[in-house]
């Protein structure tokens, strides 16, 4: 018998109902409520809170019982290069100048828009067997990303890389800036793809053309976003060509704002990240990348408290070599300890926040990263059947510490369920795997491995 | 038709012909061979080689087809301390000292043989899920530990933990001496468990008491490990209290060989890393415990060069907070090289290395992490239809960067299938997650959380 039985009041209409042992809400007061339920309706989050009463109130058209699960919102991915997917495993340990001279880039320069697709795919079917339901990409070609994410349901901010000009993509600026253009058009109408101006960074792209850039993000007001500080090397450089480091060329140019998202950040100086805190721009961290290429740690700590918003990122799967936030949460967590000589440092609720709250600011998307009645119905579910996962004395901990990605059972975008307990609805991935074997035995043919 | 109908040779005789895409054997060679077999009987690998070829000589009484897989030895887990796995996540972001005497050892005080129990058993199924065939246990109460491993069919040896005496297990020396030959004795005749002497470390076991446990061991002949050298705070107690830093404490008193096992040397210096490697004493190395607990990075890539054998451990669940020696091989490997600065320090085939071969020595059991012909059939498959395993360049690489563990989708230990996609053939996983539940409620009560 419903409580609804009871009272006067109609039941309520939603599309779905679900419920879980826990759902891990990361509102304003990061409640974590457990016997708990989400109502969903028009791919927007209606009401979150206890169960029981919610089941008196609701009548949903569809119910997904998540018993035995704990829920969470869908983590968002602040720094990835899709289509690269394809080279994972195909050049490690290496540091980050060697790696992309001499094994990535030759190999890139050949990859058509089909090779891309195939690892664009690749890319999402990683990020939805692991709980991400939103990123920001940088590559070249990226409607063949877009596209991708927008057949699969996922939330994708397309970054169409550019270095100097002439370049073999793009023969002048405004050629670059009007594919910017198209890209935006396109998918003007599509609720799940943004664009972002996206600048290579400050040691390859020349300053003059990162500020009128700049301009061309302001006038389409979309974010802009860079590599910046990835490792002492590019400070070297930057020092070098500009006899600046590189912030301070972004800052003498005026390029550092809320609407400004830099990625890496990890040779940052205490002036510098004073800077970065006034300006508003945002950070994405990259733990996995950053010791994978040996590029250093980045002082995320400092950055967060000094008011930066810091985001989490996995970057590309040629440099991590996985497309799984958990991971990448983890390491951000258990690395920021060492690197500020601070147990304390970058704790379970930082790293989750990273992952989530703050990755959606840096995609210019900060209504993402929370379930909250109002806000985008993007969730995703741990199954707490996994030993790793036992027993539960704080679910955060589980999520950053315990879990590895793979508990992920359920992955949902705007109320669409995208994976359910190893069913793909929105990808064929045993066609993937043969088109995936197909392209890998192209790459090493290209590249005479 | 095979190949046998035309030779004159009667079919070999075998328990099982195992057939997988690839086989990472880790054999002296580090061959990795595609589309191979392994043949088993009585335990041991028979015959590793091509599945075709294997095919046509051998008659199994049973076939594993692992196509779509590769196999891998199963991973030696050098350090834990499983019944601890009961205290995963119940105190988090703190550094050693105060985590151990404010939040583990109060509780740690109040368990009782049933709930190490719990807590082993939830630590074997995640050994068991994560791809781990064997480990190097310290505890107390270790026979709960022995008993567990035996009873779901895994390879363990137990370390019964003591500091100085008097203590609350133990009044005399000759109290705990006992308990280890007791313990020794009592899984004499069970193949899978064996012992080792295991004072907790040499800043709180007195030099006299090392030096007696040490000669337990020799007496025993039997492997002896302690914590030595953890962090910066234990160096400077045991100058503190001996004028000694760590590794002098046990190479003054003639306790470094190779019979000796030492969990962490993190806060080694050159001359010591010398003198361990003069020593053959081995070193097992624990990153993401050394990461959480702030205890440092070690010296990784250098004590390797210097010759010593380095394996690799999770330490408890409590400090990990997992039993996943996936997770610990890909941290091995990416802060290694930020320890280092080199982007080559601990590469893939290191950090695979370090989990079977190496580590499989510091349990005193070199026979284990290998798939060879002679050598005990202990194998893991992963399932290489994970997302973030596709595409294929370099197994071995895909096993350190790109696997998190849970693609472990066969787990066999002498030749016994213990798991098998998702079911747990030694173990009841959903009656153990209630148990533990129950435990978890316990321990809350037991801290007044
Ligand atoms: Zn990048
Ligand atoms: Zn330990």
């Amino acid at each position: 018998m419903h409580a609804s039985d009871f009272t006067a009041t109609a039941p309520l209409a939603c599309d779905l109902l679900v419920r879980a042992d826990a759902v891990i809400t990361q509102d304003d007061e990061r409640r974590v409520l457990t016997d708990a339920g989400v109502a969903v309706a028009d791919g927007l989050v209606l009401e979150v809170g206890d169960y029981a009463d919610l089941d008196a109130r609701y009548e949903p058209v569809q119910r997904l019982d998540m018993a035995g699960r704990m829920l969470l919102p869908g983590l968002v991915n602040g720094h990835t290069h899709l289509p690269m997917t394809l080279l994972r495993g195909f050049a490690d340990d290496l540091p980050l100048m060697d790696w992309l001279q001499e094994h990535i880039w030759p190999v890139e320069a050949q990859l058509d828009e089909e090779l891309l697709g195939i690892g664009a795919r690749l890319g999402c079917a990683e990020l939805i067997r692991t709980g991400c339901t939103a990123f920001l990409n940088g590559y070249f070609h990226e409607h063949v990303t877009g596209e991708a994410a927008s057949a699969c349901g996922l939330r994708a901010v397309l970054g169409e890389g550019f270095f100097a000009f002439p370049s073999p993509f793009f023969p002048t600026a405004e050629a670059c800036w009007e594919t910017i253009r198209t890209l935006q058009a396109r998918f003007a109408d599509d609720p799940l793809v943004r664009t972002a101006v996206t600048p290579h960074a400050a040691f390859t792209v020349p300053p003059e053309l990162l500020e009128a850039s700049y301009e061309l993000a302001e006038s389409l007001d979309i974010p802009w976003q860079t590599h910046l500080a990835e490792s002492p090397t590019e400070t070297s450089v930057c020092l070098g060509k500009y006899g600046m480091r590189p912030v301070e060329i972004l800052r003498t140019r005026g390029l550092l704002s809320p609407r400004v998202t830099l990625h890496h950040c990890v040779d940052v100086d205490e002036r510098e990240i004073a800077r970065l805190a006034a300006s508003g721009a945002n950070v994405v961290h990259n733990p996995a990348s950053n010791l994978k290429l040996c590029s250093g740690m980045s002082p995320v700590q400092d950055l967060l408290d000094a008011g930066v918003n810091v985001g989490l990122g996995t970057d590309g799967a040629s440099s991590n070599n996985q497309l799984n936030m958990f991971r990448d949460m983890g390491l951000a967590a258990l690395v920021g300890k060492v690197r500020h000589g601070d147990a304390s440092a970058v704790g379970a609720q930082t790293a989750l926040d990273m992952a989530t709250r703050n990755s959606a600011r840096c995609l210019g998307w900060p209504e993402l990263g929370r379930i909250e009645a109002g806000y985008p119905a993007d969730m995703i579910a741990l199954d707490l059947s996994s030993p790793n996962l036992m027993p539960v004395f704080n679910h955060v901990s589980h999520a950053v510490y315990a879990a590895t990605g793979m508990e992920v059972c359920m992955t949902m975008v705007a109320g669409e369920v995208l994976y359910l307990y190893g069913e793909f609805r929105t990808l064929d991935v045993g066609g993937l795997r043969r088109e995936a074997a197909r392209a890998a035995k192209w790459v090493r043919r290209a590249s005479g491995k």
